[in-house]
């Protein structure tokens, strides 16, 4: 993997990633933009223990632009200047233009109100998986789907390794049903001051297990999965996916390496491409099942990066489908956003054997 | 208050409560229905340390039918039986046909799975709120609003003494972008067999702050908005609202008497009319924003049941408001669905100012 490490005109970082060497004359672009003010900071909520983030710079954001606007598109004129740059290369990442947490929150005011506040440090990013408008992780080549995840390993690396950042968390929104703005194939990368609630929780509950069981708590339980069989959807090799036993949504799936590893760059190479083959299968399945493209938010977790141990804790990634059927969505709403109480109308067992027996 | 206790011809239970003596002539009622089979059971979700209910006999459950056919509507011809008896009376509350959670589960065998597994016992109610389909909270007068109130301390009294019951948590959804599926003014109520982890959560940091502090924790923190003052939305005597300092939704209200109770039912007479006025004039303030019926989930928020101390919890209603413009809805995308990290594009101080001068 080659990567070449770049400076818009504005200031933001960029980082191109490509399998073959990239060619020295590629230079940084940016749309033209006003400049952005403001920065985020943090408030702590005192009945829910854990901390918000403000970011009110961030309401004029660009929302679901005409294709021929994409920012994400590769430039193709310097008079029309967008976020990628023309040339040969896979994969850019960058600084996102409005960016809800900033390493330079530090240099704003912080409000006078009664709670606790800090500055929104932080850094977020935008993964641009392809230069191909139209292409997504399911229908990229296996090759370029384990790029993917190589990038995410280095970014992971990268962000991780700077003292204010704690924990380091790629996710994908894909659909306008989950609120997308830009239809380019994308991820983003948030990089936090803290590890957030849900991490936190996880690594909670995997570092007890560790140290009760001596084992990983997600190994025990893929184990469980592999043994009833019933919920498995794709294996290849050190890899697999499955809808897990206590999905909160219909077509939930976890994808994870079978041992236990940290982070992805702890990853061999065979791990990440068998990783990298079962996303991608479980994602053709998605696309499959009602032959439209499925709407999903795709979280990879991973170990935090703020120096805790890291024995017994298992990177996986897990997907957010917002729909029940093709055409219903499972809104979240009394027991689920304000008792944290899930109800998911569908047997795990069932829908795993509709994405099972979607051909790929 | 009165209130008359009948049942369903298909053996479900139904409250009728109104200011006025009830007529002993009114017959409870129930849409024709093919029998309600399947029960709900929990599995344990490990990596969460959480409980999700699995309740697939709701798949085919009514999706918003056309006005014709509201289940909620008055029954007006015996041949065309609704949920509604005909009569006189103020509000009605029934076991939901499509209940999450019932104290009958128990009945059913449960499924092998690779986790642990327990019956869904739980009750849970529809209460609406009028017979007039068109009203709602923000229009009802006063005293309506109040004896919706005194319904839910009423449900709250009664089902929090079941054995089983451990937390009851009322809630109204409404809107469709929450996922409404029946128009007619409503709300429900969730009764579960543990106390649900959002809940447990602000339990937990009262009970902390009460045994640090001695006083309660949303006490001080309403004496900080009060002092503070650039957030409240509504006083009336007892009771206030405002948008809490450590606000996720842009339009997120926190609505509460200004003394820690931990159950409706432990409000005076004046401290639940009081409460009902601040409800009534935030949500009118709701509507007046744009001029349009708002969106919501509200959710009432009390005490346990489960026998555990309650000095220092405090009753209050949040709201949680899926738009964050007019036209724009705040998604829960990968920060706050897989991290728990909320963003707010908005500051709490501009959103009630905007709140606040709303005519009334």
């Amino acid at each position: 993997m080659h990567r070449k490490d770049l400076v818009k005109p504005d200031g933001r970082k960029l980082f191109l990633y490509s399998r073959e060497p990239i060619a020295d004359s590629i230079q940084a672009t940016n749309p033209p933009h006003d400049p952005v003010t403001g920065r985020s900071h943090l408030r702590w909520h005192p009945l829910r223990g854990e901390w918000v983030a403000y970011a009110s710079h961030r309401q004029n954001r660009t929302f679901l632009p005409p294709k021929e606007y994409s920012p994400l598109a590769v430039t193709k004129s310097a008079d029309f200047p967008t976020e990628l740059p023309a040339g040969k290369y896979d994969i850019a990442v960058f600084e996102n233009l409005f960016p809800s947490l900033s390493l330079n929150a530090a240099e704003a005011p912080l409000p006078q109100v009664p709670t606790e506040v800090e500055p929104g440090l932080g850094v977020c990013e935008v993964v641009v998986f392809s230069q191909d408008p139209e292409t997504s992780l399911s229908t990229m080549s296996l090759d370029e789907v384990t790029l993917v995840l190589k990038v995410l390993a280095d970014r992971t690396r990268e962000l991780g390794s700077k003292n204010e950042i704690k924990y380091v968390l790629p996710f994908e929104n894909r659909g306008v049903e989950v609120g997308v703005t830009l239809h380019h194939p994308h991820g983003q990368i948030y990089s936090y001051p803290l590890v957030p609630p849900l991490p936190a929780r996880m690594i909670e509950t995997q570092r007890a297990h560790f140290l009760r069981e001596g084992r990983g708590l997600l190994e025990d339980f893929i184990k469980g999965e592999e043994e009833d069989g019933r919920r498995l959807i794709v294996q290849k090799g050190s890899a697999l996916s499955f809808i897990p036993v206590c999905a909160r949504y219909p077509y939930e799936t976890w994808i994870a390496p079978k041992r236990a590893a940290p982070y992805l760059y702890d990853l061999s190479e065979s791990e990440l491409r068998d990783l990298a083959s079962v996303l991608k299968t479980t994602l053709m399945k998605y696309d499959g099942l009602w032959k439209k493209p499925f709407p999903y938010l795709l979280a990879l977790f991973q170990a935090p990066t703020d120096g805790t141990p890291t024995e017994g804790l298992h990177l996986h990634f897990q997907t957010f489908p917002p729909l029940r059927t093709s055409d219903k969505l499972k809104y979240l709403a009394g027991t689920e956003l304000a008792g944290g109480f899930f109800i998911n109308d569908a047997l795990p067992e069932e829908k795993a054997r509709e994405l099972r027996e979607v051909p790929v």
